[in-house]
């Protein structure tokens, strides 16, 4: 354990990462680099500099990552229309392989030649922080120290605090949740406690970003979401900056209790856990990109996304962000989007989002073809005879010969 | 065109085939066979018996094929969570393989050497009729008297009533709606009209089988949905008939305003077309089924499915539901379904339906295992090192390699 | 038929395309553009000038598209490895879109209305012509003349040149193949005599590219092929251009018995035919990219593009290779490529090629973890057993609640 | 260490796998199981009981698995036409399930609480022996040896027998292949040695199983194989058992130079490797099978192959044979198979395998419609022109509102 001089610690200021820097600094005896990133997480990060330095810390890093962090991930994303498992927004996933990339850039920076952060053995984040790690740089040593420590309760933790002289403000300074959350500018999550019961329902008082449908306006909102090139940039013909942007939503989305998801999902690690989450910017962001594309894709190129879209999900919840499979399939998809441009008008309602309509300059909706009424010749309905006949030709050479189907 | 004896036609006692069965006489100088179907699109169907006399059919065949559409059809569609392009629920497509198996049937039954049916040469259903007579009976002839005819407007279709003195009644009996719908026990669905605009809303009374969100219930209904292998079996545990069930949620859900869709969807003739759907038990279903397999479907089993899910849903919205690659598709799917049992409580509330809770004698969730709490050993959390290193391996020796990934 | 002022129509110079000439000239009244290209079909272009100018042609074109082809269709699609149902090398396919790319280009230089290509009706060229055609100039009309006309046998057609005074010479010039026969620098193809009958093997005297296997020499040749970027540019470290490499890899295939081909394949109008095929040195090529990408490729983007091929496959043979999904899926497969560089030595004898050796500057093959011996702690073994119990928990979990698997 | 025992010991008899008998014993003080199968390795299984007895064991296994190998596993298999990496016939890795089931049952039989198998921590196989393990039992405890212990050369290894009084004949039996070699019915493998590198072509008097194809016969040989379901079933008419065939098969693809591989592969483990393979039997197998499947097969069907079969050959070479997902893509594979019946004619020439025809009764190939002749209205041409413009019209769509290509 001696031959580590120094490592960079993704460091969020409270309680457990606190301990983590003086363990790291009496286990490995070398010098903790700490690095907290403002994602939207909606708390403040310039506290952590004085916690840090009561502990020591001579180089603190605290960087504003909120519009690297939605412009360079969270919209490459959606790109997709991502969902894992028919449900997740992928909230907490997408925030790793950016804290990986700058925790290898501090390294890069400070001489370190370890990282550690302060997710446990059984989840998917040690996965996606450490597979984004060594991607970045293959040498890096990883300390987990959950992995490691016999800490492995809240009273080994205080106990810890109390004979290591961790300030005692770090445990009592607010009132610890019973769930395990993590939040950035995409949503929240909430996991443990009374959740680890999947048929018992989410408590109301543990969600946090959005008032239930019950207590949401008794009115819809309307607004409208301009996309150039796959990515929204503007509300209501407000152009802002991404994070600007995704903030907006999440107010919005809020407001009218949109975005509560609540499920069972499958770990990369090969356990089932239960899931609360609220991603109410998100979850209006994928329904009014789906609509944008509905007009501007092409039918073949959409189905194709779509085939393509639960592994690309899969790649990101596992980890792999960084990953030359990610960058192929990114390639791909962004292909698709030059196209995807124009507007969509979205109905807010007490939990639900609704596209009620969507225009665009690139559209492909041709209402000359499409109309139920008199075309003019657009369209020659004979046509359709040969390409039945045609479709049909093998299933009925197979039912001549006899073939089956049922 | 004097080569056809018998045809049966797809009958629903309206004006439009009411004529189809006058132009199929006069212009084929064959004998017409009606087909009537009750799917559960909500209006009686013994009238088109006194109908169909009265054009002078002698065979006229009425069914009551609910109980068969959703045991048969709906359910093994939903096993796979399907859904088209991201969105539509499929209530159209899924109907047409039965009434082109049933066409079929009465052919053979009759001696019939033809079918023919009243949809479109623009639209998705003359395709999915046609693939599937072919695909049953090979040799069968088709008539799709809309890619022949020259009345092409409603004022034509009128004269033509007129000419050929086809009762009046047909034409005057209800005030015609703007929208061309269609309904099963499924969904309804509405296109054409105002709706031929994507960018306008559509309107509030249009849609008939759900009230809006805004004029539903203050108060959340709950129910329980029990599933056996993979299919639905039992609302807050009562048994039921498929048809009943699926009655029994399209009214759970209407009341809440729950499933109504509004999208621009591709059809498989090469147009987008905009289209309107209320699917409120096949919106409670989808979810409900989602939720069971979650805690009952291994991961990658899930994975697998919802890879494949989009190309079966294509299958299906193409009219290739009697096709081989759909059977094989089926028989990966139904594999995977034989454990999924259990019951899923849900929310209902002002058309959005969450599934709150889940359990299941078969549930794969494993509390000793997901706990945050002690596990007392049940999962060591050192395995997740070397599950890391290995994993990013190959990331690693790129990377050593100077293989960039940015 | 009177809308049609100028036609280009897709010239060889004989029989067939010189009877359409004046077939057009007759039933359209129309000026023809002859279109000419040579694109390695090993027959003589410039003698296709006369034949035209006395059929009254006035605008000829007569292009060596040789190195467009290889460099801009041949090369791509081999990026991908592609193969059409396992078999097929798809020689005939990829050189459609050039074709119909450079009839549109010509259309629009001159004018014209409508193209006009000499396949048949029930082929998958006429396909690839048409839909490529559409694709660039969504207005341009085609004519097809095998599915207009009823000169559909040999006779009438010789009969056709008689009453129309179409010089004999076209008739005579040489003794007529009994096969339908398809030639261009990646392959020559067979269909049709004998071939009909799929149990019969095809004639030895057929074969016109390649030595059988028998004949060819006794003695291995060896040869190493450079590749950059995915393509090859080397062989035996000599540099040459795209045609030219891809006809020296010819030369050297056919020489040694290489690439002949014969299957029972399933077109796109959907019947099965029997085809034969000589693609010397596709094939070489094919066993090469793959030995190239075995050490430069990472492991996920190499099972993601097999993952894909087979789609990217049926693109190109169906006839979509100017569409928006075949270019999606290109974006994505050149991705992968930069880091195909490196050489490849092959073993060519008696109707085998083998890669015998691979060699790059961008392998990924690390001797010092792949070795047997001592690795000198390169790889740690005990990370594998995390790695597998962490792979396994989820079955473990499933076969603990009882799950079978058999 | 000491909650172990009893021990059962996939045993080849060797010198490897007698060192770990020894070693269990005295390591884990333990009883050691051995169990000893023929797969078809081509060496006696008997000479194992008395080596085993010498080494103290009490109960000995030694099973004849060929049959069950190859009906069970191998024929499985073979109906998806699964390559690995479009190269490997996964000799190796279609194996150990079965072995991995056999230890399992005989633990069962025998109380054993534990397995142990002599493969290294680098390699795939202690994955697939693992992986098959714990599904099939999941609380089995597994002992690598290899992962464990210090015994990492040849001499350590030569040392601990002198030490243990391991009878030597173990090491001077036979004179050390520099290859690491592993053989069943299916294939023989080489690795190691000389081979690491990969740019060196294999020495000749490596390979086992097969003459060069220079030292072939200068005459082919012609096969007719036979398959009913997907499998084969006889050759030249001849019906025999599973195992039978295959061994035939090798035999001849062995005399005529077919069958030998050189590849570098992707380890699931996460490193590139070497290999030489020799797999005479399935080569021809696996050629002729496609040739059945192509005149047997919907094309939608044997497209849909195409695209799982990559996914499904990865899943078997990971490991994962005894998986839900590998049984949900098997019952889709084997649905499919029904109709895979009839003969295929083959020539096996100096390494190269040729279908030069194929028959059936269930053949979709109708000549009536392929031909090139008149088919006397079998196939409409004109229909042809509606299949192409309705597949056009998204192309023609987009095209028209000015979207480009290229």
């Amino acid at each position: 354990m001696s031959d580590i001089n120094k490592v960079v610690l993704a460091y969020s200021g409270g309680l457990d990462t606190s301990v983590i820097v003086r363990w790291l600094q009496d286990t490995y005896g070398c010098e903790v680099v700490t690095f907290t990133a403002d994602i939207g997480q909606g708390e403040e990060v310039e506290p952590a500099r004085a916690k840090a330095e009561a502990l020591g810390v001579k180089e603190i890093y605290i960087d504003d990552l909120r519009e690297e962090f939605v412009r360079d991930f969270v919209f490459p994303m959606f790109r997709a229309n991502t969902i894992y498992e028919g449900e997740y927004l992928l909230g907490t996933s997408i925030a790793r392989p950016l804290i990986a990339k700058r925790l290898i850039e501090i390294a890069n920076e400070t001489g370190a030649d370890a990282i550690s952060h302060g997710a446990t053995g059984k989840g998917n984040d040690q996965v996606r922080f450490e597979l984004g790690a060594y991607a970045l740089k293959p040498g890096i040593q990883v300390i987990a120290p959950w992995r490691e420590w016999d800490l492995n309760s809240r009273e080994k933790l205080m106990q810890y605090c109390e004979q290591h002289e961790i300030p005692v403000d770090f445990s009592s300074s607010k009132k610890k949740s019973p769930y395990s959350m993590d939040a950035n500018l995409l949503h929240i999550s909430y996991e443990g406690g009374t959740l680890e019961e999947p048929w018992a329902e989410a408590e109301e008082d543990m969600w946090r970003w959005s008032v239930s449908p019950e207590a949401a306006p008794d009115k819809p909102a309307y607004i409208t979401l301009t996309f150039e090139q796959g990515d929204p940039v503007a509300i209501d013909g407000e152009r802002m900056s991404p994070a600007t942007l995704l903030e907006k939503l999440n107010k919005l989305g809020g407001a009218n209790g949109i975005g509560r998801l609540d499920i069972v999902e499958n770990r990369y690690v090969g356990m089932k856990s239960r899931g609360c989450y609220e991603t109410p910017g998100g979850t209006i962001l994928l329904r009014a990109h789906r609509a944008i594309e509905s007009i501007t894709l092409d039918r073949e190129v959409a189905h194709l996304k779509d085939e393509l879209m639960p592994r690309y999900a899969q790649l990101i919840y596992n980890g792999y962000w960084w990953s030359p499979e990610r960058r192929m399939l990114q390639a791909a998809i962004d292909d698709s989007q030059s196209v995807v441009n124009g507007e969509v008008r979205l109905k807010l309602y007490k939990g639900s989002v609704t596209a009620v309509g969507r225009r665009s300059a690139d559209s492909l909706f041709d209402e000359r073809i499409a109309t139920f009424e008199d075309d003019a010749g657009a369209y020659d309905q004979k046509d359709a005879e040969g390409f039945i006949k045609l479709n049909a030709l093998r299933l009925r050479i197979a039912a001549g010969k006899g073939r089956e189907l049922t």
